[in-house]
């Protein structure tokens, strides 16, 4: 029901496949984020299109609406949302710790008030087991502290050795064989305190392992040191994944670190808010200088929206409110994550990532325009 | 360049084949409202699908932002928008008269300040015209004076006449042989104003005829007596338009008048508010009854929204805010105004549409639910 193997390697990085019950995932992969159960502005022929395999699904937001009770009854996220590919939850403890209000962090789990409506709810490991049973996603999340960075040695090593505990009865509370369960590293940028962390998470034999407690405040030099850390701690024979990062810049680099999973709200937030990225740089599409321009986003781009979009039109559609703006810019920058990926896993194929990644990197400095306006 | 021919009668409903530069156009006929170039909502490969052959814009709008003059510079709006049919642009003369702030209406036009930034502009039929021509949709309108209802009767009589010498004006400025521009009917209610406005536009040669002021604050069997009035006064061999209406049950209604064109904001803008049309009657996703609903909005509906989406999974994006709520509701929506308006097509060409207008209605009537939570 599921495996990985990991195909071909070139330098560090590794071009993998990860099969799960819906379908395979070549790696290295990069999930779209479906938050409350769907990408936002992009339905899923478009998702599908883009070639995407597998989505990322919040516990959080899920479990508060539409209830994860709900979504087993209507069969899981799958039967529920439509979506023919592969779904991964997270474990819900970033999520409470940035967006609930008046939590409070104990042994036991987190008790918290829903940002919705402020009633009381409580997220221990065993209840995210519970929630991420229910919700049916084929990969799932030990239930970890994350806390945000910068933070004192001491809170940080508090919550890596919490996560190890939760790790533990995460693992002891989770019985479903149609999903794939994760332990998630912590440890901040403590070289000392993340050793010891992925020694302890890798002790407890998880099919797969996940890099948490990045991309959360930390200076990006920091990030990439931890990336590079892991490489050397975690199973070569079991998939990695790097929580909440990046940008394509950040995705090369840390490909280049072994990883093999990625997730970030960039490519689909950015849309809504009119920033594509392209094979040239990131391009502000309220820019004046897009005014009268004909050509699309992206020269280079295959996409549907580059295929018939002007740059002109569609600074008009952001302009005036339409939907249809976040519409076709998450359609681009969607296909532009997962393109590049998909170029990128055939250049460790062919044993060329370092020649990929030196291209791309040019191609994504020489700015498609000299500043926002 | 164009033509129109009717094919074949049932009644007083006539099905019809209205050929323009950008493809033929099937009648009765459904366009759906693209107010700034687009459909709310509804990317082009959906507009598609659902069937439309010709849409609607709004002069007003697109005048305003981004511009005629921008819009004419990137192909028009075949050009600018990628919509790969046929477009009709309104006259700008109902929207300046509901949207725009401090206008001051005379004989030479509309002087207004735009709701956008407050900035003065003013619409006269010459303006109109050349406005639309840089626009470049297939068929325009010329520049009318539609009073909100109900008013005076010195008002609706003095709109109609002037409605009469604006539509002179408007037939001299008109100059792109690509465009065909039809002729507005006013008066009101008033059968007497109506009969004298109709006569008055027809004298004018216009290759077609809209039937303007209604649905603009009138009782309901006022809207249809106008419309049976019409009938009788406008030539047989030209393209017949119904501005601004409206529901299945009123375009049911004036097809058996011999109405050719539709236009109406209800499917999209429902749509967004959460409401469907079905072949049982309307349907608010909002209410608490379709929480757990696996069904469907329509089980008889082919659209690709009901091929794949359930009543409980749609009713969680909308309550969501999820953008893609609207997406899927707004395809469904046009899918069934065109797909209502196909079937009824095809009844005139049986010689059936009594049978069919009959059934339908039955249909629409039976409640989808019995009341909106």
């Amino acid at each position: 029901m599921f495996s990985f193997v990991v195909e071909a390697r070139s330098g560090r990085s590794r071009a993998g496949r990860l099969v799960t019950p819906h379908g395979a995932v070549a790696t290295p992969a990069f999930m779209p984020v479906g938050t409350a159960g769907a990408v936002k502005a992009a339905p899923w022929r478009d998702v599908g299109e883009a070639g995407a395999q597998l989505l990322l699904a919040n516990t959080y937001h899920l479990m508060l609406r539409p209830g994860d009770e709900l979504v087993a009854e209507l069969g899981g996220l799958h039967g529920f949302t439509g979506w023919p590919g592969a779904w991964l939850t997270d474990s819900g403890g970033y999520q409470v710790m940035s967006l609930a209000a008046l939590r409070t962090v104990d042994e036991e789990g987190v008790a918290f008030r829903s940002h919705l409506d402020g009633a009381l709810h409580v997220l221990t490991p065993e209840r995210s087991m519970q929630v991420q049973m229910n919700l049916g996603a084929d990969l799932v999340m030990a239930f970890d502290e994350c806390p945000p960075l910068p933070a004192p040695r001491d809170v940080v090593r508090a919550a890596a050795e919490r996560t190890t505990r939760w790790a533990w009865r995460s693992r002891q509370a989770h019985r479903r064989a149609d999903q794939w369960l994760f332990g998630i590293v912590q440890g901040g940028v403590d070289p000392e305190l993340r050793e010891r962390s992925a020694r302890e998470i890798v002790a407890l034999d998880f099919p797969g392992h996940a890099v948490g407690g990045l991309a959360v405040g930390e200076a990006k030099p920091d990030t990439m040191r931890v990336v590079a850390q892991m490489d050397g701690l975690l199973p070569e024979d079991k998939p990695r994944y790097l929580m909440g990062v990046g940008t394509p810049e950040d995705l090369l680099a840390a490909v280049g670190h072994g990883v093999d999973l990625f997730d970030c709200v960039l490519p689909t937030r950015n849309a809504r808010n009119g920033q594509l990225f392209t094979s040239h740089g990131r391009l502000s599409i309220r820019n004046a200088r897009h005014r009268r321009d004909p050509r699309p986003p992206d020269p280079a781009c295959p996409c549907s929206t580059c295929a018939r979009t002007s740059r002109a039109y569609l600074r008009h559609l952001h302009l005036a409110g339409e939907m249809t703006a976040a519409h076709l810019m998450t359609v681009h920058n969607l296909f532009f994550y997962l393109d590049t990926l998909r170029r990128l896993r055939q250049s460790i194929l062919l044993g060329r990532f370092e020649e990929f990644r030196g291209e791309t990197l040019r191609g994504l400095s020489a700015a498609a325009e000299p500043a926002d306006s």
